[in-house]
């Protein structure tokens, strides 16, 4: 009788190399998927590691387009700041490997997905609602929350199996990585109180070190979308790997976040984000300019519930594309050019323009060109205060 | 028969000095107040300058630390961040100083208040809405925005009059300034694609300009309150003022911002906040530690309307004192210290410690000291996710 | 020279048509239009009246269909219920008769457009910011706004230009009508605490002379739409107002109110709603059955939102079709039936049932069919809890 | 060595009699306590019996004023509509429950609290996240959770131990009641198309069977707080009791709901709360009338996050107090008198008045009294509809 088939989400590390073997043993056949989401690993030698290692079969998925423009524009475009602080990384690229995890599934007519996940993070959550919302009918397994090992003992047994252990693995730091950025966390950070060591940042200089001079970038958006960068037109995923890296280089976009996590816990997570932190930027500004005030006063309770249900897992709930469908009908406005100043760990928006700004000079100016109507604001103030004023008068009595 | 008395709320400036006589030929006494907000003007001098041109009485109110603790105070506990950019400067000393015009004019026997606001501006609906809230038997009368004069009509008049024309009348801006920042717009700042002219900053060095040595600072927060600079405890508009001169030196908090005003049309405006940015910022990571995730994820819903109805002159609607009970509950949590890094015009927190704290390093670890019950995610998970995997389930078919 | 052409709503009743030869004197060609939304009237009579009264055109629009599908079906799949008690009546038609007045107006070539509001009531704003958004070149006029008479003055001015003056002219009451409802406002129900007087209903019975049997009727929905009443297809303008008939001979859906006004005042008023009430309670509950938890929870956040500015006259806000993508976007859950029994001015859901049903016995039953894994809540309590109760011993200490 | 105590939430009923025995089989020492919450038990019965089959102390615990006061109270003046249907029953009494267990558990030094809910309900999140928020020392039993026996198990086992096996035990359905309501689930009601059968309801009368004749009743707040009946006062408790009965008569309050559970799933309830829902109508009519019109829209959205977190059982979390801060802060207002008819199931809101009334004839009115002006409006429309009115110009090009 044949063995039962998993599709594992294979990193290449130590915990999902070791997952390999472990599930072997539990009678599994290991299929082994490597995607990229644009965190720049070598693809092709974590493919063979998995076979090397035990997995009956190993693919390789390049989603980064698919991660651009289905998951990074949307949080570029809701804004999605969890907690205000943290524009949302891997929660963004887990609802994607979970679909690819899925669809080679039904392909291979596998009995299972597994992931490399702990029990005290948010990715398991958003791992095994995402999958089980694809095909409720799969199994999920969980080797590394399910075994339970220290380290040591996890070493022991990945010596015993010949699963190579990685150079860096008295790194103190958990990280993970895609295009939109990048998550660290575990080691000294651990104690809020103490600041990040500069060996945990990976995409950014610190701003002691960056250029004395500032670099000046275009961005195009069109249809809230951006589409060129410096004249250039490029499709998005170029285009944020580019911004990454100049914006990297003057130091934007790091964060240093005490966030609440699904589980109930509070954790201390540090951020990178520098094209992220550039294009959220921009948008905004071009937002500012050419929405509508009670658009623009309405969409940010939108983003709020985007990021949380994203945050939290739900990605393939029907809120989701509620959520997307009101948001997209904004994005129709926001078509422009915004230039911003790469310095010294800022970006700093100088100047946006659009076809549909609704910034009406004549109607702002203080100079003689005004084509306001002054006179109007009395009889404005005087129905717009009437709640508050009858409401004093009858109160003070 | 004795003329009818006005109080005016007097700056010193050009409008107000010129309504002075404008208000006398329509038949008023005028008496002039002047209100220290922490602007950093010469009372004396302006409180004289009323009575030289015509004012029948002049006053001098020292309002700083009513300002800031009563008003600066809950900007920084709400984090009133209107339109996510601007934590309100303008918006927040509008109310304390109808206060205080409506306190004399009920000592003096005054019949109306006056203020110098155009008739385009968010304040005159503030002035109007407060003081009419306060008093509903006061008239309110806006000079400027009836004699609808331009510019060389006024100084025309001005001349007339003898009311000293100030050197300063070329300026091409528009600023107003209090303890908790300064805005500044018009001039070439109407055009939205270019950048705001070095000379349109006035607390705040230019980046380029700022120290190549970071400055670190230490605040300490009593029940959300800053009570105390590096150890150092001092009354809240002092720690404020000092925060505004060492984080002006560093860059710190200048804002460009395309805003929606109340009275229907988008304004371009630059502020600077260094004392409140370094503040807000602060607060919000003490908060990150402190409080429980439902209350964080929920105070920002009250904060964005707080930060609407002081935006839109409602400060004395019933509304806020609401707003603010919500507020005073969520601040007994936010005890503690936090360490920022001033460098570069950024305020960067490196640290953060409380009493408080609800980050539990044993429950956050992903060292051996681990206490979180890995194993209670399973059931978290499969219940979390169950409406979504039901809808998917049904909806699939 | 011809005369300037205005293209007035009107309504055969005294006020428009007083306002066709005020108009006239003023120098404007009339050329009026009288809508069709439901509200029972005898169209070609009104139209020859305006003629009789010197209308220089005369226009009859029938806008059922188009206010069924477009504007009412809204208001039922988005509950909206202005301060939880008045689905929008009026507001709803404003927008759709702006439209039809401005299409007019730009076949016509008309320079303006003419309603008959007064002064302080919520539809001058619909009209005006309705008609401005539709064609910013066209002139509003409000002529009953603007002459300012006394009922006495404007039946003088009636009987001086032969105006004919209504039987009904006695009556206390305002009343505005179409297929969603009718609204009544005025006379003794200016005091709040004396009750509406049979004599201000018009489409449904007082519960003392109801039927003593209920009907019970099956209403079933295809994409949150009524498609069909009792088995029988029909489109939507039919089904409502045959469930006007039904539910308003059983005493269903009046609403008596006192509300808050756009212009700042509060004003009370009766509506009668009987075909509406028994819709939004059937698609209420549809919608308990068909939508996820966390769609259910968050859709009344873009309901009351949608309501909000409907009521303000916001329609043509770019807000609006945003709002209704995300609704659309829910409602294709929605489809299914609903048993609704009418008796003594209730409309009770007896039963609901839908092939998108979420309920699933299996797992809600106390039965031995019981699915449900009860193990799953003891993790699941413990990490939903775990903030409280981190929170709880760290803030007891 | 002495055996560990718990405290048993002990109901009379089958389940928590058998508990008794159960418990001791696993060594602890059983304390009883009873707590009437307005359910109308015979509680000297219920103490005995839990002595009779084994526990080793017995407590009786009146806490209908308490709850009245600090539970129901909350509900009214925040009209906690859990998904805008049912105003909690159940969820308003666990933690009062939950904290008058601790209460005893810590007098008399018990090791654990034990419940007697299953593992798919809301209930067990209350108690258990209640319980250990009030003292997180305490172990929480589920014993019914825990054996997961059928029903047939149950009996023997009852049988086995001298449990009285009560008359009622064929009843199909599942009752929970206190002061506020009566929550029936489970038997043919798990059919969601199956109307609830008569003999599901224990608080009402059906409609048919209600009086010909309605009966008016007039009903006193202050600050928000109904203080008397036609004109007696009463304490609330005794008010609500008295609501209950003349309001039941009326077959006023019965609520059928398929509602989302917190544990994920869809389950079908019906309710009964005649006096809840005459004093929830009469409260929101009365501040219709005196709450300040942006005060009356925001209200709202925090009614909407404290009836989920109740429902949700975070009762004892801090963003409770911070919620109530903010309502508490809104109903000194809520003075006045409020005249309610109440007939064939309706509770139909006849009259309100109030000494903080914002409804001001002489603005509101239509008659020659009229004192609202009426050219205010054209200003006002005109800034109002500003920014729809540019977006259209801009956008339509």
């Amino acid at each position: 009788m044949a063995n039962k088939k998993v599709v594992l989400a294979y990193s290449g590390g130590l915990d999902t190399s070791v997952a390999i073997p472990w599930l072997k043993e539990q009678g599994w056949d290991v299929i082994a998927v490597c995607l990229d989401v644009g965190e720049g690993k070598d693809l092709e030698f974590i493919k063979n590691k998995a076979l090397q290692v035990g997995a009956v079969e190993s693919y390789m998925v390049d989603a980064k387009d698919e991660f651009a423009e289905e998951y990074a524009l949307i949080s570029l475009q809701a804004h999605t700041w969890y907690e205000q602080k943290y524009p949302l990384v891997s929660a963004l690229s887990r609802p994607l490997i979970s679909k690819k995890l899925v669809e080679i599934a039904n392909q291979t007519n596998a009995d299972a997905v597994a992931h490399g996940c702990t029990g005290k993070g948010n990715d398991q959550v958003r791992f095994e609602v995402s999958i089980k919302a694809l095909n409720p009918d799969l199994e999920v397994l969980a080797p590394v929350r399910e075994w339970g090992w220290s380290r040591d003992e996890e070493i022991e047994y990945a010596m015993k199996h010949n699963v190579p252990i990685p150079a860096t693995l008295d790194s103190p730091f958990s990280i993970d990585q895609n295009l939109w950025g990048r998550a660290n966390e575990a080691g000294v950070m651990e104690d809020p109180w103490v600041a990040p060591p500069e060996e945990a940042y990976g995409l950014t200089k610190a701003i002691e070190n960056t250029p004395d001079t500032a670099e000046v970038v275009e961005i195009e958006f069109v249809a809230g979308k951006p589409v060129a960068l410096n004249g250039e037109e490029m499709k998005l995923a170029d285009l944020i790997q580019k911004l990454n890296a100049v914006a990297g280089e003057h130091g934007v976009g790091r964060i240093d976040h005490v966030e609440n996590r699904l589980v109930g816990i509070k954790s201390r997570e540090v951020y990178e984000i520098p094209g992220a932190k550039v294009l959220l930027t921009a948008h905004k500004e071009l937002e500012d300019l050419t929405l509508v005030k009670e658009m623009a006063h309405f969409k940010p309770v939108i983003e709020k519930k985007l990021s949380e249900i994203i945050y939290e897992g739900l990605w393939f709930s029907p809120l989701r594309p509620a959520l997307e469908a009101f948001l997209k009908e904004t994005q129709q406005y926001v078509n422009g050019t915004v230039r911003v100043k790469l310095f010294k760990g800022h970006a700093i928006v100088e100047g946006r323009k659009s076809p549909n700004s609704l910034y009406n000079e004549k109607l702002a100016t203080y100079s003689k060109e005004d084509m306001f109507n002054h006179n109007s604001a009395v009889g404005f103030i005087e129905l717009w205060g009437l709640p508050t004023v009858v409401a004093a008068g009858v109160n003070k009595k």
